[in-house]
């Protein structure tokens, strides 16, 4: 069973998606089983963090733009903007899915696990990904 | 299927778990199927790495270390501690989880790949992995 | 149901497969599932990445030598020569393994995604890539 959601992104940053997984997985109505969330762009991505301290998804974000900047002088594909190549060597570095295990008929995420899409591009937009429920 | 595994870890390094969760694929008596490894924490994950020698997972920590060092003037989420940081970043860079086929009745590993729990923290103490098997 | 595909590398790149995954998909004869792909080594990995415009590969193969450069002096892993401990931590820095929705009988790529082979090592060879499909 496959479901399809749309997440709106303001633009750069990790936007929070485990309340709509885990209302996918309410309404497939597995006990146990396994939910896989794939992210259908190679410019952003998907990760597990934590969901408590925003300033740790801060300072994420900030290191791993200052180990990937832009305009770097060794990129030839720079066509789509100075923020394009970039975003594919930070898609390459993080997750284009997710496996997370269903258990007594919820996603069997730790205390402090959130779900999120990492934007890598600065522009405004809407990114798809497809959440997968097998058992 | 689910299983959770507990794995003491002594502090910071690769930590193999390839005998546990092939212990769980025999259990589940799958002749053909999938097996998924998930951790429930942000500060440690997973890999899948060389299981020979030794020397390839000492060199791997450390150009991580070197890669992610603690006390970096750019991080504001410090109160848990000058490794916590890094360590969130780290399991961003790696997987929190896996995928092998069962083929067989067994994990589907090449010759040299070995399951591991990479602990990105210092301290001693016990990560909490779900495996889950499907067919 | 799982499928072994081996694939040819000439050497170091990214070697596309999605056609040869997807021919395991059409075979399977699933009309919503999901296709996992493993890859059997510790010194090649796997990826989705444009597959459009090779500059973008060409640049995130450049970018991640630079990142791990071979000769490393802190690398005590040397016997096997001095693009395998590099090929180590590339491998563990991208995806052992990669799971993508089935729907509607075809692998639910978005437009612009290939799966690759990422070979870190020079030499050319062959890789065992393991397909599983579930439904």
């Amino acid at each position: 069973m496959n479901a399809t959601i749309s997440v709106p992104v303001p633009g750069q940053g990790l936007h929070e998606i485990t309340g709509e997984v885990s209302a996918v997985v309410r309404q497939a109505g597995v006990a146990d089983g396994l939910c896989t969330v794939f992210i259908q762009h190679t410019s952003a991505s998907l990760t597990i963090q934590e969901n408590a301290d925003p300033s740790a998804r801060a300072d994420l974000e900030n290191w791993l733009n200052r180990l990937v900047p832009e305009n770097d002088p060794a990129f030839t594909h720079t066509m789509e903007g100075p923020d394009d190549m970039p975003s594919h060597i930070k898609a390459a570095l993080t997750a284009a899915s997710l496996s997370i295990p269903i258990v007594e008929g919820r996603l069997a995420l730790g205390t402090w696990q959130g779900i999120y899409v990492w934007e890598h591009r600065r522009h405004r937009g809407t990114r798809r990904v497809i959440v997968n429920i097998s058992n």
